[in-house]
Formats: C-alpha cells, sequence, structure tokens
C-alpha cells in the first residue's frame, strides 16, 4: 500500500486527560508520517474483555499493515509480558492479558458463556508474536505507570518505520487468550447464547450468528419475550431484536437503552427459538 | 487547493464504541490521503435537527471542497434516501432527513418557532443533489445497521478520489428541510426569537440577528429579565445577553448553565425588546 | 525537522459541539499540511491552572518546534492579552492567565501549597513572548466570544507556514504566572506537599518529587494512613501510593476512585516521613 503507515490506538485511558495525546506526540516524533486512528479511549477501566471484542470487531475495516495498539492493562508495571503480534496482515501491540482474544479467535478456542480469564494457547503460523523486551527501540526512564507512552508508543512508530518485528524481542510460543463465548444448539432446535457487549445505545450484542435465527425466531431474554427478527432499528417497537452489523445478533430497545430496561449484564443468557 | 482532501465526520455515534474509528479505516484503506477531521459525535442521539444546526454553523470554516458527511440517522435500514449534495463549493453526504437544513438555509425557508418535521423543497443551481444508489462504491456485503461504515464512509473516501458526483446515482429535484426558525418582528419594535440550541456551557443560542438588538435591549425568557447586551461572557453577572461567534443573541449564565437555571428547551421564545 | 508542522490543541470546550473541529477547519484553510493532535478538550470548563498543569507534562513528549494551542480563557472578549511564546524549543500561543505556567517553571517561581492567582513576571532570554496584535493574521469579523477560531486557529497556522515570531505582535517584557506549588521539607526529615492534579482515574498526583519519598514512607492524607510505596497500581491494596509517570507521589485507589473515597481537593496536604 502507498500512503502513511496507519496507526490505531484503543486504551481505556479517557479523555479528560492528555495520556492520549501524549501516546501520539511520542509517535510523531519517531515517524512523523504516521497516520494514528483513535479507535476508542472510553473502554471501561480495566475491562480488557470489552477491549477485546471492540479489537476483535474493528480491526479488518483497516488497510493491510494497520498497526493496532491495545492499551488496557491493569498489570502495568508488574511482569505480565507486552508482545507484537502479526495477523491477519496486520500487527498488534498489546500487553498479553487476553486482549488479542478476538483477533486470534482461531486459536482463542471457542467455550459456552463468558469466562472471566484467559487461558494459555499456543501460538502457529501464519500468526507470529514476539515479547517486546528490546530497550533500545523505548523512551527512557521508562515510568512503572505509564508503558503506553514509555513503550508501546514508540515500538509502534518504530515498526511503522520498517523495522522488522523479531527486531523487538524473542518469539513467543504461547500466549494468554480468553475462550471465545459461542451458543450451545439443543436438538429441539433452540439456541442458548450469551450477550457478549454491550454498546454505548445500551444495545446487547450475543454470541448468536445471525445467519443462525430466523425472521420469526422467538427470543427470550431476562423474563422478557421478544417476537420476530427486524430488518432495522426503525421498523421495530419496544424491544426488538436484529441482526447488528457485525452479524450477531443484538437486542436493542426502540428509543432506549435496551441494556437499562433489562438490567443486562456480558454473559447473560439468550434462548433462541426458531 | 493543494494538499489532502479533507473529510469531516459528524454523528451521534458518540465515542465509547469504535463506529468512529472503524468509519476512518474504511475512508483510509480507499484514499489513503484523506484528511479526516471529527466535526462532533455527541449529538443527542437521533436528534437530526441538533446536527442539523451544528453542521449550519461548522462547514463554512473549512476549505473549500471539505467533503462533509453526516451520521444522524434514524432511518438507516429502512427506505429513506442516503444524498450527496454540492452547494457553497463544498460536499455533504447525509440522509434526507432535514440534515442539510442549514447548510442549504436558502432552499430550506423560514418559519417562526421550531418545527418538528422536514418538508420536501426543490433543489436548484447552483445546488445539485444525488441519491447515492450506485452500490459499486459500497462496502460489501451491506449491513442494515452500519450504513456509515458500508455506504456513507466508503463513498466520502471515492469522492475524495475525485469520482464525479454522478456516478453514485441519479439526480435528485426535491431533499426534505426542516423551515428555519425566525423570530417575529411587532410593530412596536420588540422581537419574539426563539431558543435554536443548547451548548455544552448550557448557553442558549437563538433566532435573532444580533445586529437586530440593541446594546441596552431589555431580554425575556421564561420569566427572566436581562438588561443589556454584554460584550464578553467575563462582562456580565448572573444571567446575561450577548451575541454569540455565530452572530445570533445567546443568553448565558456567569459561571454555571442558562440552559440549567431556566429549564430551557429548543423553541422556547425569548423576547427583546429595544 | 522533517515532516508535517504539528500543532496540539488544549481546550475547555469538550466534545459536544462543533468548536473544536472548527478551528481544525480554520487551521487546515491555512496551512493544508498542519498535522492537528488533540491533548485534551475535557478540562473542567475555565479551570486555568489544570490546563497549565496538563500542558506542562505534556508539552516535552511532541517533537521540536510542535506549536502547542492552549485556549482556557475566561477573559476572552476582555483586554485579556493573548500571548505566543518560544520556549524548550517549542511555541505555545494561550492567553496571558497563567495557563504557561508549568511551562515556563523556571521562571514561574515556587510557592508552598495552592495559589489561585497568577503573578506577573519577568520573561528572559532563552524565553520569548509576543503580545498577539496583528490582525492580519486573524479571521474576520473577529467574535468577541471565540477567538480560539478567529485569533488562536489561524495565529497557529501561519506560525506553523514560518511566519516568524515577531510578526504576530509586540515583544513582552512579563507574563502573568502562578507559582508552582513545592512541597515544605521540615529538620525532621517530613514532608508536607500538596495535591496539584485529580486525574481520570481519581488518582491524586502531588508536588513532591518521587525520589524524595522511600519506599517504606508512611503517606498522610485526610485522616488516612498509607505505608510504603508501591511500584505499580497493581501491586498494592486498597488506598496506596506510588511514584507515577512525571515522577511526581501520587494517590491511587485500587479498582477506585482515590478522589472520591478520600473527598479530595487540589492543594490538599499530603504527609510523608521517611
Amino acid at each position: 500500500m502507498s500512503g502513511r503507515p496507519i496507526i490505531t490506538l484503543l486504551t481505556d485511558f479517557g479523555l479528560e486527560d492528555p495520556f492520549v495525546g501524549v501516546m501520539k506526540g511520542v509517535i510523531l516524533g519517531i515517524n512523523p508520517e504516521a497516520q494514528i486512528v483513535d479507535l476508542c479511549h472510553l473502554v471501561r477501566p480495566q475491562d480488557v474483555f470489552e477491549a477485546a471484542f471492540i479489537l476483535g470487531i474493528s480491526f479488518e475495516h483497516f488497510p493491510p499493515r494497520t498497526i493496532h495498539v491495545a492499551v488496557v492493562d491493569p498489570g502495568v508495571g508488574t511482569e505480565r509480558k507486552i508482545v507484537a503480534v502479526e495477523a491477519h496482515g496486520a500487527f498488534f501491540i498489546a500487553p498479553d492479558n487476553g486482549i488479542l482474544s478476538f483477533v486470534l479467535r482461531e486459536i482463542a478456542g471457542e467455550e459456552e458463556g463468558f469466562c472471566p480469564k484467559p487461558r494459555e494457547r499456543e501460538i502457529k503460523p501464519p500468526f507470529r508474536a514476539v515479547r517486546i523486551s528490546n530497550p533500545r527501540f523505548w523512551r527512557h526512564p521508562v515510568s512503572r505507570t505509564f508503558h503506553g507512552r514509555d513503550i508501546f508508543a514508540p515500538t509502534a512508530a518504530h515498526l511503522s518505520l520498517g523495522v522488522p518485528l523479531e527486531a523487538f524481542g524473542e518469539e513467543l510460543g504461547t500466549l494468554n487468550l480468553f475462550p471465545i463465548p459461542k451458543p450451545r444448539y439443543e436438538p429441539d432446535g433452540s439456541i442458548f447464547g450469551h450477550v457478549v457487549h454491550i454498546d454505548r445505545f445500551g444495545n446487547l450484542i450475543t454470541d448468536v450468528p445471525g445467519d443462525a435465527v430466523s425472521e420469526k425466531a422467538v427470543i427470550q431474554i431476562g423474563g422478557h419475550m421478544i417476537r420476530g427478527v427486524c430488518r432495522s432499528y426503525a421498523e421495530g417497537e419496544g424491544l426488538l431484536a436484529l441482526v447488528g452489523s457485525h452479524n450477531f445478533l443484538e437486542i436493542a430497545l426502540k428509543d432506549g437503552s435496551a441494556a437499562l430496561a433489562l438490567n443486562a449484564r456480558r454473559g447473560q443468557e439468550v434462548r433462541i427459538k426458531n
């Protein structure tokens, strides 16, 4: 691709402090040609799984060789690893805490429901991972609390200049990944799915693929029943179900928040009868 | 103009999800040279009129040939049209729901007070509008809920590459536009205006032109009376009136929110005696 | 430096209005090659000291010759000065209200505790300051309420094109600066410091340098006692102390907000016994 190298930023830093701006300053100091794009900075503080989901539905919409930097990192300053991964034609710089689970869903494995802990998984080609351990590419002195500025940002900037992955540290054989939630399919044709993500509008995104749900399906969640799947938000009334932009079944409330109305939480069960 | 083509984004997507970031990824995948500027993403959900006002006071501050993308689109997934408009030397990509009313105020017409419904208006030169209907420029498959990603963003990117307007779809003869609120001028010299917009600070922007108000005017709103027009926020005390940056009369509260203090709402009447 | 000139923006404009986007439009209309970076737009409204702190911990992470624009400006439209300053290899455009205090800490002077008023200080080489008074570089007509758009943005854009500092106005001999808070060191080795800043996570940043605090120090704040200084947020339990990314002692609450838990405020005293 021609054009300037793209670096995306995904954090839980919020927008009330200059943390994100400072990371951009560090990147541009190393590679003035970097094109920096904010993916999201309002991940719920320390919610690694939410960040993993957001990254998983976003990265494929960026051009090849985009560098995605994800800093939701409750373990900053501890012995947790920081990794650089090449996958699906893109690069990812992140703590090894499960935040790459949806990006690497092929090796993360699947499991019913929501598992709050990542597990060690073997990394195999075509995926590659290195531990970021070569301090040559870092900002010094390295603080104990802001590795986004001191390690993630400069690593991304050097990677965008063409420094090869192996220069940043030693190859890794495993990564910690959350199992990807999957629904249970019953012999009678009913499906037990789960709420995987709650978006800004209070829409509930589930792990049930859109093509597994018929137009006339009956959906049960938290004591409520929804009859039929709408084709758009505008079409329905009250609580409604539809297939969202990432092709999963979604529960929404017309002109309101389904999450508030249902007091919903991640992992909550959704039952579908086709 | 030399330089990279500018694309602005105005949405009600909020900043808690990666929707805006994903639109940028799609744009940069098509035109890596695009310069993307966030206009605002915290429009009140589905508040088309607010977005129309924001776009109307903003677009003229951008360079010629800027492409403005406005996605406040309660009708997404229904049969509502998406349009591309050339006006005032710039381009606009938006749903045909009234969001271009202030941009096209010359043809939107004026009406006293606040009208909650757009009306069909004839488009005439020098304005041009096409219906975006040519799927060749879209991202596929097109989802039912995220046309920002699948239609608006790729259309803007192709437009920024120089694809002519007519390539995106057939010419339109009409658009839906809100009438622009205008004040009533009484024979005794008094003016009845309206609150058109409430900004982040709780300032109330009215439809009364600054040059229609004398320095010693008496302003009445919601049972309160303000004597005289200040020259700056710093100059006044308590509730104050001044001419804002878009040349309309504004009501503000020193060190506070006039909107909260007055429990103000859009469309509320303001009376001015010069 | 090669690459496009960088302009950062720091304001209290919030993100609910198009004010920041409009400033970017004005800048790009003058210099299409400008690289604009948001530093922060959620400074508490009119909190000049907070903006001064944020700018002070941020500017040094940007490349040389970056132009920093800071618009927290309660005096907009009054006779307050707008200034352009060259310092530490960078440029600053700001109202003369104390917002450059931490940038110019060498001449701001130090004082115990938190002083709510700036003082007049003499500017000496290598620092330079001019009053922005040459309307040739402004957007016209100049509004009384939005100098960010009409004066700050176009000045920054012209500066980024290489217009020399002295073209914007006459040299200044003094600036208004807050004294920088400093701790008191007692003969018995104890230190009385102060909360200088409260970040998004509710962490309390103090004026006590990290290297003045031993690992086993006992910290008292608001009736609470913390024993020992942690090396990371993850390591501690409950209320904890650590050295933050700008090398000052910080008070945090594990998985919570220290600011809320302690009902903390800027200027509050913190006592350290090594």
